[in-house]
């Protein structure tokens, strides 16, 4: 019988980049906590009507690239792709009589069936932040800041490059197209396939051509900026001076666009500039139409920004930050007789009360099994018992850095490691500190 | 158009309930970390056949109970309902070579069909744990502890009692199972259906029966302790003496008992003993033929528990533990001048890094608007900058504790703050001090 394997294009996530993803949370839930974010989870299957009305209308791509589910009652469900659409449906359920605007941040799974590569899964983990109820420009800077705090904060500033354009409003972008689309109604012959298929369906992207015939050509095309209103304008020039408020160097790219029609003014991506690839590994926009796309009567405007975890932690783990392992077994016990064990236990715990990472030997094999299994585990120090250690209440305390041993009595055996482990491994989460107890108010009997 | 709705039986997660639910993570986590354990993640789907061949034998229940997904590549998969086979599969995969026996947590989704109830959801968390390779009852009784651990930083230590039971071997098992139908033979006739049908399918919940009539007759029916070899007994003997060494109560119920092969030994349950319910909000129970009935060629002794974050959140929430909320704004801004706000949002940035919660308000509507706005977030103080107070580099700082207000310079403003709010909802964590610099070594040219 062969043994079921994971799933293609799946990952079991453990080890040292589990701990890398750990500190990838930590990093992010502390920067947005501080901005003023709560954490929302919306559920992994949502109607596949959700998504088929706001990210992918096109409705081939809903089959193709996401992992549809019908269940037992027959309704069409879909794995979640992307969070946006998720939490603006959640917003409509939940929010509209919050104070608002509301802030909240992510760290959710999402699925897409995709070609698997290295790093990039098919379920796959993203990590980002809405803002929604407001159309302040202010907003749109802080999220850019937060995301450039974040790469700051894991040491990885001088390797990105933020990105932004201003895509206007759909109407703005829907005479604009106009105008593109007569400009190249007689020059058409001049264009390759490629982008003569981008002027058919998606006619902003041909800004993005690589083919110099068509750049040479976009010289003489109309610009985008003869269609735009004043508010659009401003909008955009606001958006830049926060941003220079706020210290973050930006780069303006005026081929930064998207395809669907309820992104609107700004578009940012994180760009990898450390030479290796120029890939995205973050994604901002402005979306104030999506809630109307889904069915609300009205416009919400709303801002966001996500970036993949893996990629990330990729670029984390190939960089020069390395994570101290607070895993470490500072103290670890070899009892050389069954009994022993009853006294080493709760010597373990109580170690663990005072935040000493300890951990004890199981069965009893020889002396020598024991000290190799202490030595694969990098035990700092080891607190061996035999039988006339257990008789006397005492253990040889064996120190695996120096090598020296001693005989240490066990109700001094805590403090006296404490003394000399590295403080910064130990651990003092206090659960206490976190609540206070309400006693419920009495009623009168 | 209608907007899509939450799937039935799904929840978004937010607000207060997301605060306890984030505590309830950090406590575990701590707790786990302390002994030893590291996190995993699997993934959400598997192989159909990984749960057909594991927990639910009864492929009926595979597909009534669970969410089934045909991929495009018609693998048949499905969405996790509980974690240990998971696990269990990652560690034939991953860990066989590891330093044994191999520690892992978990905090994960699972997806059941079934029907929601309050508390009850089709998407649910579990946390829980495993110890794979060892079958130290040690190890059992460590787990049981763990978990005991866990409710006391929670504060709910004399609400839950631990139910323990050993279900020995299942070649043991059998021999008791034999003897059990060939004693109840000939008194079918004093059975309900119930009973009967238990008798059929899973003799041994028989010893479950709520029945008057059979539960006289188990007084005469044989007793388990008469099929088991030594070493189980004293296994089960083992695991006691380790808990009363480790300071748990336990309950002993000899009617616990789990109804698949692979159970052995050990099995516990905690059990709300609040008066409210008697029910179960976490599972123990070894598991060392798992392994075996997935496919590997050997039995992989392994321990594990794992409890249901909904049903502990609730009990959380109910009981007198009240979290802090840290959660709240310490000094906000109002502008009442479009360019006032390019003079407070440096402000507004640099207070968070000096730990102090601030938030600024958004436009520049009139002074009662936005000081209604601070009033309904609960701002403790407010940082009110006109166009006199931009000239002059000053803000009227409100205290909206006593309602004073004092003129206060910009450059101490926030050190100003820093002294009067409420040190413990400052949120201290440095990224920094997680991780060190490792210079890349140099390659001579």
């Amino acid at each position: 019988m062969e043994i079921p394997q994971k799933v293609r294009g799946m990952q079991d996530i453990y080890g040292e980049y589990q701990r890398y993803f750990t500190f990838l949370k930590k990093v992010s839930r502390h920067e947005f906590r501080k901005n003023w974010f709560t954490r929302i989870s919306t559920p992994i299957l949502e109607k596949v009507d959700l998504i088929k009305r706001s990210i992918w209308e096109d409705t081939d791509i809903v089959s193709k690239e996401m992992y549809n589910i019908i269940d037992k009652k027959w309704r069409e469900l879909v794995m979640k792709p992307e969070s946006t659409a998720w939490i603006m449906r959640s917003y409509i359920e939940n929010f509209l009589d919050e104070t608002q605007p509301v802030y909240y941040y992510y760290i959710e799974p999402h699925f897409r069936y995709e070609r698997p590569q290295k790093w990039r899964y098919r379920q796959f983990n993203q990590i980002g932040a809405e803002i929604i109820w407001e159309i302040d420009p202010v907003l749109d800077a802080k999220l850019i800041y937060i995301w450039k705090s974040i790469l700051d904060s894991i040491w990885l500033k001088d390797s990105f490059k933020v990105k932004i354009n201003s895509i206007w409003t759909s109407k703005e972008r829907e005479k604009y197209i106009e105008a593109l689309k007569d400009f190249f109604a007689n020059k058409k012959q001049h264009l390759d396939d490629n982008d003569l298929h981008r002027l058919e369906n998606n006619p902003l992207r041909i800004l993005d051509s690589k083919n110099p015939d068509t750049q040479e050509l976009l010289k003489f095309a109309p610009k985008v900026t003869d269609f735009l209103k004043k508010e659009s304008k401003e909008f955009y020039e606001s958006v830049k001076e926060y941003l220079e408020i706020l210290g973050v160097d930006y780069v303006e790219d005026h081929t930064l666009v998207r395809g669907l029609d309820y992104y609107c003014h700004t578009v940012w991506e994180f760009v990898d500039f450390s030479g290796r690839s120029q890939d995205a590994l973050g994604w901002g926009w402005r979306y104030d139409e999506l809630a109307k796309s889904i069915g609300h009567k009205t416009a919400i405007p709303a801002v966001g920004f996500a970036f993949g975890a893996e990629r990330l932690i990729e670029h984390i783990m190939e960089a020069w930050v390395k994570l101290k392992n607070k895993d470490v077994i500072q103290l670890y016990f070899i009892q050389l007789w069954d009994e022993a064990k009853k006294i080493v236990l709760p010597l373990n715990i109580e170690a663990r009360n005072k935040w000493l990472n300890s951990q004890l030997s199981l069965w009893t094999p020889s002396m020598k099994v024991q000290m190799k299994k202490a030595n694969k585990i990098n035990a700092r120090f080891v607190a061996i018992v035999g039988i006339m250690e257990a008789k006397n209440w005492v253990c040889q305390l064996k120190d695996m850095e120096s090598g020296t041993q001693e005989e240490v009595k066990l109700e001094n055996l805590l403090d006296h490691v404490i003394t000399k482990v590295w403080k910064d491994s130990l651990d003092f989460y206090d659960p206490a500190k976190d609540f206070i107890i309400v006693e419920p108010i009495k009623t009168e009997e």
